[in-house]
């Protein structure tokens, strides 16, 4: 639609109302930045956005990403007006209350239509790039017909002024994602107050010497901002278009000032902003002239999902195109082949390279997986042959440059997770995962299927020393909540962890793996990993110790248990690939794996704390609890204690005690 | 000293034929770096830099910073052939081997000269920010005539690239810091390959747009070095220089290609080198007029050592100069009246409340904090009446409004600290800590006296919901070795950890603080939280069981301690402000506060994973291993169970077994 600037103006007003009323009630919110951006946003949704609110899973809608996700307002205020199913008016009366949709940060697993959670500063805009991404490479591999949307991202100062900011920015600009858009809400004001305090930077041209295009718009003149919209779907670049605003705008003794930024206006100004705004309708009260020419906008686009709909029946791609945008693996035998191969043979190689001969069946089967590394190609081991480059001349390419910009990586590949149609996973150190460390966390939240592929995973790293040696990653990474930690022994562990991650279709995996060597333990038996935690040797002797460990620990857990044999001392060995699918079997499976009447020895090289849940206060916990040293990763293992003669006494001082 | 070309030359190689050749000795490590910058280092360090080898620790040299720290062998020469007494050259023919000093990165605890543990690439530019910054206080409260000095930073297209290089050269345009110049290794390669293939950044309109001046130079034509290097001297901002090189720079035919970025020449590649460099010397053999030369350049500017000495010995500011340096604290009474005023009162506020309230007594006594925010100033309660604005226009202030930058801030403090004279601490949300861990990692790692103020801490934060709600984090930080986490209980245990953080020179330490005001518990006592857990109730019943709380849970350990007491069963309450403190005790302490014969139970509003260390396997664990929501606190503490109508029951069935 195209409606006259009093009308418009009404139409964001109901905006400004909701969001000051709502957070009014909660007592608690962000009204400055709704209020501000309500006059963009209105144009917005109802003349540009290509969205339908009677299909909110439509493949081909625009995504629209909240990046200054604690103006949640701003979306709830959008969705509600648009007609959405959810909100209703009692959800947004309901704002930042228990069990309520409308959080006080937009959740994705809430609502349809917020596209994916924001609220920690600079994920959005750099999620959004991960969907710009699949956007353009569905778009290379379906075609026009079915795939060709915008993503819309409104982004705050905070967003902007953040390290990832400029990693996203810099791989937006140079694969040319010219269907990226993002309305920066420039209105001076951080929490601290006047953005003069913390920064002096010319945004724009920075953005311009990241190879995007940079607009500029009077964010309270419609006709102005309908101007920049349309020169934004013009771009053979990313746009960025600076929306100048009045934060808080429509609240006369607080606009434009940080008192509006995190903190409810009071009565006395809600009542004020009202007379200013001219908007004489109760709390949560929308007349209903101004909801139907917002019910009318928000079809502007619609109709276009019909004639979407006959281009879809009549493709003869309809079956996989739908198939992927489910995110359903596709049918064949997978690497069951390979897997009975490896299984006979004997591999003597690193999980990284194990990972890279499953990756090469994967990716070759699955054209679903879009690869990458953050900068490190030949040492995470993620690139194939069936992974040509992703670039700006070739958007079907699958296989992703990142760049030194681990942050960045992580948060596209969720951005890509969330958008549908593609299975994303990157590489980088596993000690790295710290810089990525949030978005990791924002996969899980979300429940995405993201896959982080984290080399290099102990002081089996090496040389390069304890800057780079991972200790406390793998338990740390443990800690964040619905996400699985998978820490292969070997190549056949390695192949059953890859399809574990690709099964868990909400459930974000990070894959822990070596850079040595290590020897093929298991010859036998399928899919042993998926519960987590199994026995991968039986005591000959009567047995007296359980030996757990992960990973590259695993081996060595073996030669002690053969050493205590041959003492006559009887020992497991369990391998746990998996700490969070063992926590998921049932309580008998659990103990009789790691039965009460054992002494439990643990074995990682990395953190002891978390292990006393397995091994007990009486157990043994081996492990690395400083950090590691500059040399030879052989060298390592044994200063640090990681070899069979200086575990197997301990042992046995502790069994005879 | 101005050497002819020639004589640079030689010199210059020399740095080049260590490098490869320890590179190859090691057969693990990165030529390509030094070689490329061989002849901007030379010339930096003959004639540019003010140090002094025979005294390292000279307060007033310039601070270098390697921060493309892969590139260690360049320091490792430039140390040796400068006449540092470390490395020698057995140290360096010992490259990356265990137990010497010449680790894969450089390591400030290994070597004088390395002013700060560079590798996580961008962090070590970010930490020279904060020399930079701690060099202008100290200037502005000691005077030109104590401190006048550079930070000089050799960084490549990695730390460029990485979200933190954003946030601190915007940090540092924003501050004006001109004695900072970084010298950019430009030399179109990364580790996958041409720089292409990830950016298309034009970097110095990015530094321009920050803030900062920037120069360009042709890296291995020495007059042009020279002019460059004399203009960035003269700079009124930050400087970056452009320094056009060759990667692997006398490898004849690897030089310019990823190749020479992080592997080993070859032995044949190291024979022809040689020869193209005319270098006709014995590997680790350095003729004696070339190392003369060096060593001569070397006290190029050592000479105003000494006049620096007279200024010092006749300045009245020396002994509080000095103490400062030393990172000593101010003789006085310090927090004493006001600990014991607070004992004999009944405080009810946050934690981090009760943190301001410390500050402000901590910040008058003692004039080395510097404090600050990263844009949540009133949040996080940082900032107090004796800490004016640290800005461009007064470096006198105490206190740095850090903007949105989470890891900019943390490595500034950690660089701030490295530095020495000052004691940092900043501020921003526990959960943000995920954004700057590798910083607070390198801060351990550094042995670093780094305080991280981290608010917010737990679900009590409330409706912001579960992307502002930690949960994992206070168990994730404490995995980080040599890193204190407090999280105190009142305002007494408030002021204790905030004095334990201080007096612990060499440990950095991370205070998790509420947002909900708290319950005053301790009314006696004196520093208790020194041994990270006390007994702050005894059972007066029987002792059937010990509840061991930390934070914001203490509080409701006592009340469930309360119900159990008049239903009969006796309960202790451990309130454990800092593990690691606790860890640290003998194990007779540890036993008696933890007793075997009693039922543990663990209460923290975050994982429970790890708490079996203390309660065991049939003990109970009583935290948090979901995501939080949005809701008032009081609200979620009930959702989530951390109500002694919800614990007590678990507590008496568990013993009634």
């Amino acid at each position: 639609m195209n409606y006259e600037p009093a009308r418009l103006q009404q139409m964001a007003n109901a905006v400004r109302a909701l969001s000051m009323d709502a957070v009014q009630a909660a007592n608690s919110g962000h009204p400055g930045m709704p209020m501000g951006m309500a006059d963009v946003a209105t144009l917005l949704w109802t003349e540009f956005l290509k969205h339908d609110p009677e299909d909110t899973h439509w493949a081909d809608r625009d995504r629209f990403v909240l990046s200054a996700g604690h103006g949640s307002m701003l979306i709830y205020s959008l969705l509600h007006l648009s007609g959405y199913a959810h909100p209703t008016i009692d959800d947004i009366r309901n704002f930042r209350q228990l069990g309520g949709p409308c959080a006080g940060h937009p959740e994705n697993f809430l609502l349809d239509g917020v596209e994916c959670t924001t609220g920690p500063l600079g994920q959005g805009l750099a999620m959004a790039v991960g969907m710009a991404m699949a956007e353009r490479h569905l778009n290379a591999v379906f075609g026009n017909e079915l795939v060709d949307h915008r993503t819309w991202v409104v982004a705050g100062d905070g967003c902007l002024m953040e390290g990832i900011n400029h990693e996203a920015i810099g791989l937006a600009g140079n694969l040319q994602l010219n269907r990226l858009v993002v309305l920066w809400d420039d209105n001076n004001i951080t929490i601290d107050g006047s953005t003069d305090l913390s920064t002096c930077e010319d945004i724009p041209a920075r953005y311009r010497a990241a190879g995007w295009t940079t607009l500029e718009c009077e964010g309270h003149d419609f006709g102005d901002i309908r101007r920049a919209l349309g020169e934004a779907t013009l771009a053979d670049r990313p746009v960025l278009v600076r929306c100048r605003t009045v934060i808080g705008k429509g609240a006369p003794n607080k606009q434009g000032t940080s008192a509006t930024h995190g903190s409810p206006l009071g009565d006395d100004e809600v009542a004020a902003a009202r007379e200013t705004l001219g908007w004489n309708h109760p709390a949560f009260e929308v007349p209903a002239d101004i909801l139907s020419d917002w019910r009318e906008g928000a079809k502007t686009r619609a109709t276009e999902h019909a004639d979407w709909d006959d281009r879809l029946a009549a493709s003869p791609n309809r079956a996989e195109f739908e198939r992927r945008m489910a995110g359903d693996l596709p049918e064949g035998k997978g690497i069951a082949d390979e897997f009975a191969s490896w299984l006979s043979g004997d591999q003597k190689v690193a999980t990284r390279k194990a990972s890279e001969m499953v990756l090469s069946v994967l990716t070759a089967a699955i054209p679903d997986l879009i690869g990458g590394s953050a900068d490190l190609t030949g040492s995470n081991n993620t690139k194939t042959a069936s992974t040509e480059p992703f670039t700006k001349n070739n958007y079907a390419g699958r296989y992703v440059y990142y760049g030194i910009r681990e942050f960045g990586m992580a948060a596209a590949i969720n951005g890509m997770a969330l958008h549908g149609g593609v299975i994303p996973y990157g590489g980088t150190f596993l000690i790295f995962s710290d810089y990525a460390r949030n978005a990791i966390r924002l996969a899980a939240l979300q429940l995405a299927r993201s896959i982080f592929v984290l080399t290099h995973d102990s002081i089996g790293l090496g040389e390069d020393g304890p800057t780079h040696q991972p200790v406390e990653q793998v338990m740390s990474l443990r800690l964040i909540p619905n996400l699985n930690v998978f820490r292969p022994a070997d190549i056949i562990e390695t192949a059953e962890c890859w399809q574990l991650a690709l099964q868990h279709k909400g459930t974000p995996s990070a894959l822990c793996l070596t850079r040595q060597g290590l020897p093929q333990l298991r010859h036998e038996g399928e899919m042993l990993s998926a519960k987590g935690a199994y026995r991968l040797h039986a005591a000959q002797a009567e047995r007296k110790v359980v030996i757990v460990a992960t990973g590259s620990e695993v081996a060595l857990a073996m030669e002690c248990a053969k050493r205590l044999e041959s003492e006559g001392v009887g020992a497991d060995v369990v391998s746990m690939p998996c700490m969070e699918l063992f926590e998921a079997q049932d309580a008998s499976y659990r103990a009789e794996l790691l039965p009460a009447d054992a002494l439990k020895v643990s074995i990682e090289a990395g953190s002891t704390l978390g292990w006393e849940r397995y091994v007990g206060q009486d157990g043994l916990t081996i492990g690395l609890d400083r950090f590691g040293a500059s040399a030879p990763a052989e060298d390592l293992f044994d200063r640090f204690g990681f070899t069979a003669d200086k575990i197997v006494p301990q042992i046995m001082n502790k069994i005879s005690k």
